[in-house]
């Protein structure tokens, strides 16, 4: 496509980098910001790089955070006996919005992928294990809650090789049918699991 | 929503303000920066705040531009006394990406809709006037390629009104079925049109 400007050129092929964002949509989101006053792009671009500029990482459990140590892992009432291990900081949230969980995380950053040339050294497998160590005794139980798909499952094997000697439990988040989902529906692999994994109706 | 850092959820509400964007979309973006180097949100920031800063508009046909004229205007090869009248730049982009125009643009810069709250002073109509009667006879003919709405036929009407004494053709872009399309599936109101508005097989 033609662009009658340089700078509108340049500005959409920046934004058509994110995910998910092709040239058109952001040729329409550049428009978007021209039409408007440019206060509106100033806090954008602003935003976009304090939040770059400053973001921390919480130096126990990795989450994204506003501090050396996230407000998860400061508070006083989360068990720290519960340690749930998950890939990414927006799985973090996912589980909080489920307030359901009273326990720590992990994240490790990612997700064991030989495809993406991901391996156990680039996540945060050895701190979790220093973190389980050092805590002596404090930490009792290590929650996989890892996406369902190969990789997961591999990252899952391979904790469980390197945690299996540590004196805790290791569990992983339930598999099977989703709640308002109808069996018809559900594919063959996810029905069979909740099958072979089924559970005392108490 | 609860997010993890203040700075990101500033972040987020900012992106989510882009239209088509919503606060889930925006947190995956946002996330995405978080994951890339910071260099990357820096030339984002910066092609995006560069390009607000430093956008012109042609002084003649008030489309957007890098420079006081825009290349179209500046060009000896486009024909001047044909004047397509669009909404907005982009429609210029797509009118150039067909490759079969070449006369000149003039960019209303919206479209009249009572609804929200935009009149024809709001619009660069008076401008368009002026051009006209500036060229003393060289423009001979205004395209006008406006959306088939409602509001773009009230802007056609308007425009029409005030330019039917002026010594030009106005002429409106073809509508009718689309090519490639089927004719089953063409809506009532278009078809009926494309028969009334039939024209010669030759």
């Amino acid at each position: 496509m033609d662009y009658p400007s340089k700078l509108i050129e340049d500005a959409v092929n920046e934004v058509a980098r994110l995910p998910g964002i092709g040239k058109k949509t952001a040729l329409r989101l550049v428009l978007h910001l021209v039409k408007e006053n440019e206060g509106k792009t100033l806090a954008l671009t602003d935003a976009l790089s304090k939040m770059r500029a400053n973001i921390k990482f919480c130096k126990i459990c990795h989450n994204i955070s506003d501090e050396e140590v996230c407000f998860i892992c400061r508070s006083h009432r989360r068990d720290k006996s519960l340690v749930c291990v998950v890939e990414e900081s927006k799985d973090v949230m996912a589980i909080e919005n489920t307030a359901q969980f009273i326990g720590v995380y992990h994240v490790l950053g990612g997700i064991i992928s030989p495809m993406n040339g991901i391996g156990p050294s680039e996540l945060k497998i050895e701190s979790l294990i220093q973190r389980i160590v050092q805590s002596h005794g404090e930490v009792k139980e290590i929650i996989l809650a890892l996406s369902p798909t190969m990789e997961g499952d591999t990252t899952g094997f391979y904790l469980n090789k390197k945690l299996k000697d540590l004196p805790i439990k290791i569990t992983s988040i339930a598999r099977g049918v989703p709640v308002g989902g109808d069996l018809e529906y559900t594919d063959e692999i996810t029905l069979g699991r909740s099958i072979t994994g089924r559970t005392l109706f108490n």
